[in-house]
């Protein structure tokens, strides 16, 4: 494997040979596996799960990681083209990128969306301007529109809890939050359902459609592997015998870049958090899924969230252990 | 050894087990002993000694650490419960704390007092909240009312430099600071001499006793080793003959969370800075301990911190000696 | 090798025989050679290189680091001698680096001159004074006048470039920035130049000569190998027949730690930023190298970094693998 980019990039006989890798390393270790293999972690956007399971994963195979992030030990970094750089920063991406990069065998970088132009962010624009300056193998561990390792994670995370792929009905829902966060988690999530076989429907309230390329893209992954993929807006239609609900937020399209606009249109929304009544109508086991941070008491209450429902700490000890396989598949020999 | 939380969960005769172990990783290393384990660190409170000495026993018994510290690179943790998260802090410790466990085989936690609550603190509360949400043993790497491995740390730095358990003359002195420090080293020391079977004596001015039932605690440790543990405000009296003086600064739990009133009432109490005359009727060669970081000047002088009374270096080293003998007792199969 | 602090401290011999070893470890890997060994590093100054590169040294190797900075999780140390420390900082270095040294087999150590005394920076008075508390080995990571692995890491890229030694034509240029830099690169790139036999000349508009006693040095090190040492503010004299251009920014010593009076002084130079007309009388493949990081469109413009003559992701790789080398020798049995 040379770079894991996008989930869509591999087949579905692929990615269950990744998840069987991840389960075997889980069973038995192989704590010589990557010895003398350095992992570069570049964080231009903060992280918790990232940032402890990728240095975890590295240290469980034997290898090793270094951090740079320029919140850290080092100015900012200058992105822009043609600049004259007299001010703050220090140093250009065009430098910072591929030093980084030449001291590991793999790289692996996280960048959010920027927010000020939607076609940049729905064409991955600076990811990829970053990846074109590595001659590495690169793992994406969230850039503007996507974050595959959480699909890879949460794929292993539905089959280990049985949750069935063709037949199994997953709802992702939008839920209200106090910032309009990035498309990556939730785009990511309905190909990753779609992908695995599953009918899956997104629910959300008007104005927080999807991009329509992404669902496209989405429906041809089910067509291909036997699910299907909807759209709604109403919540009982969604849940009705739900398996799992996966739970994300995610900022409007039409105010995109525009928060004032966005928080008054989305001002009637505080009701979009999720609780019990909610699985009314869903199986009795549907499970709720998130990637974590949650905000509890406003994406979901601390019910959901203690209760038997919620598989987020597994879903994110699953993030070390699909890791430890696609790094075990880039750098074992 | 499933948790390291206190050393009065120890027999004495486990401590001097811990200590040989000790030894004998400093002088025959085992460089492979933990290949491939993983210990995550959570700094809730800063560090420079716990930080690095835990990394440093990790690396070299062949595992590896993660350090997750709020103040790094993620945004604040919230620990209040029942609580709307629409504020700053976008995770609850409820999700934090186990999800970085679930990446280690064993956590260390640090968390300082939070001096809200006497009783909270005392108890442990907030150490004992943090702990219950995992499931992988754990390491106190200083509570509100604990500090282990610093205790463990100083045992090892008195038998090293041969001072006897039995007979030996411990005096724990409180020093001006200007800031009103936690309770869990002096608290832990005292115990820790007790436990030894040393004659301790808590020297400190009125006003600044340690609470009750730490010291009714230590003396059934003292009692039980064949010690004792006495009190006064007298500098000659404590010193005399005093083989070690533990130096510490501590808050008054009269004025406890009342920084204001606690400069007040120890507005006269500066000569608290420990110099050669407090050693004049002490043995000749009484040592000087701290456990760092100690303000030069304001605690003691120069003079003691450069001369040959002074432990403080060997203290700091054996933190990780002592930390590598946990850690070996804890995971090496 | 016991101290690795100034390329001067060692033969060419010695040097030539380290860069082996660098190409060796490269080619060969060796992932156990210092299995369970711990460098400490301590970063009193910035970094991203530097702060990269020894770590995935490390791990490379088998072994592993800490990193300590000031600015990441503790409280600023105080360095001043004989101070009552009831300010901001809990911690002296007199403790803080024993310890921090302590917990490693060797520490690297990174401290920027401080610019208040000339005087104390030519001497690196504070470096002396941090290594003169430590019993371990030390790598000196940069100080006030000194990057030896900076130099040893260039050495290595114009071997590897098969740039001469005897006849080569080295210039060392100045060029404008913002801020009044550190002389630590010019200096010791001026002296691993003269050291390697090569015809050095030094670039730069009058009143940024290099002090006296580091060119004298130079010229001593250039007369033993066979190269000169040459000044000059004329452009195209400097670069007749160049076949390396080392770029670098330093500050004026006539108005040292005034940076007021040096930016005034300076209003009328930023023309030196190198660009392609300045190769119009060097060889043809003359070299672009630069320490990094570099400021576009100041420094160098993004013709020449982006252009064939630019060697400096090569030199930065290179400072991992001189670092493997000198820390292969200093640590490996």
């Amino acid at each position: 494997m040379n770079c894991f980019n996008d989930l869509a990039d591999f087949s579905v006989a692929k990615i269950e040979e990744l998840l069987a890798l991840a389960r075997r390393l889980d069973e038995n270790p192989e704590p010589r596996a990557l010895e003398g293999k350095v992992l570069s972690l570049l964080f231009l956007s903060p992280s918790l799960r990232t940032l402890a399971s990728f240095q975890a994963a590295m240290v469980r195979m034997g290898g090793g990681t270094f951090v740079i992030s320029p919140n850290m030990s080092i100015h900012g970094l200058e992105s822009r083209s043609g600049i004259v750089m007299d001010g703050a920063a220090a140093e250009h991406i065009r430098e910072a990128v591929p030093v980084i990069a030449s001291y590991g065998d793999v790289i692996g970088i996280r960048a959010f969306a920027k927010r000020e132009n939607l076609d940049d962010d729905l064409s991955d624009r600076e990811f990829r301007e970053l990846t074109s300056l590595v001659d590495t193998p690169y793992i994406n561990m969230e850039s503007a529109i996507k974050h595959p390792c959480q699909s890879l994670a949460d794929w292993k995370t539905m089959n280990d809890l049985g949750i069935p792929d063709n037949g199994g009905k997953f709802v992702l829902s939008w839920a209200w939050h106090p910032r309009p966060l990035p498309l990556a988690v939730p785009v990511s999530t309905v190909h990753m359902a779609a992908m695995r076989g599953m009918d899956v429907t997104v629910l959300r309230p008007d104005g927080f459609e999807l991009p329509d390329a992404f669902m496209d893209k989405a429906r041809q992954a089910a067509a291909a592997s036997g699910g299907s993929v909807a759209e709604t807006s109403d919540r009982s239609d969604a849940m009705e015998g739900a398996q799992v609900i996966y739970v994300s937020s995610w900022a409007s399209t039409h105010h995109y870049g525009n928060k004032r606009d966005e928080d008054e249109f989305k001002l009637e929304l505080r009701d979009w958090c999720i609780d019990e009544p909610w699985f009314a109508n869903a199986a009795s086991d549907c499970r709720f899924m998130h990637c974590l941070p949650a905000r509890r008491g406003v994406v979901v209450t601390d019910r959901i969230m203690d209760g038997p429902r919620s598989v987020v700490i597994a879903e994110a000890r699953n993030r070390m252990l699909v890791q430890m396989a696609v790094l075990h598949q880039m750098l074992s020999s």
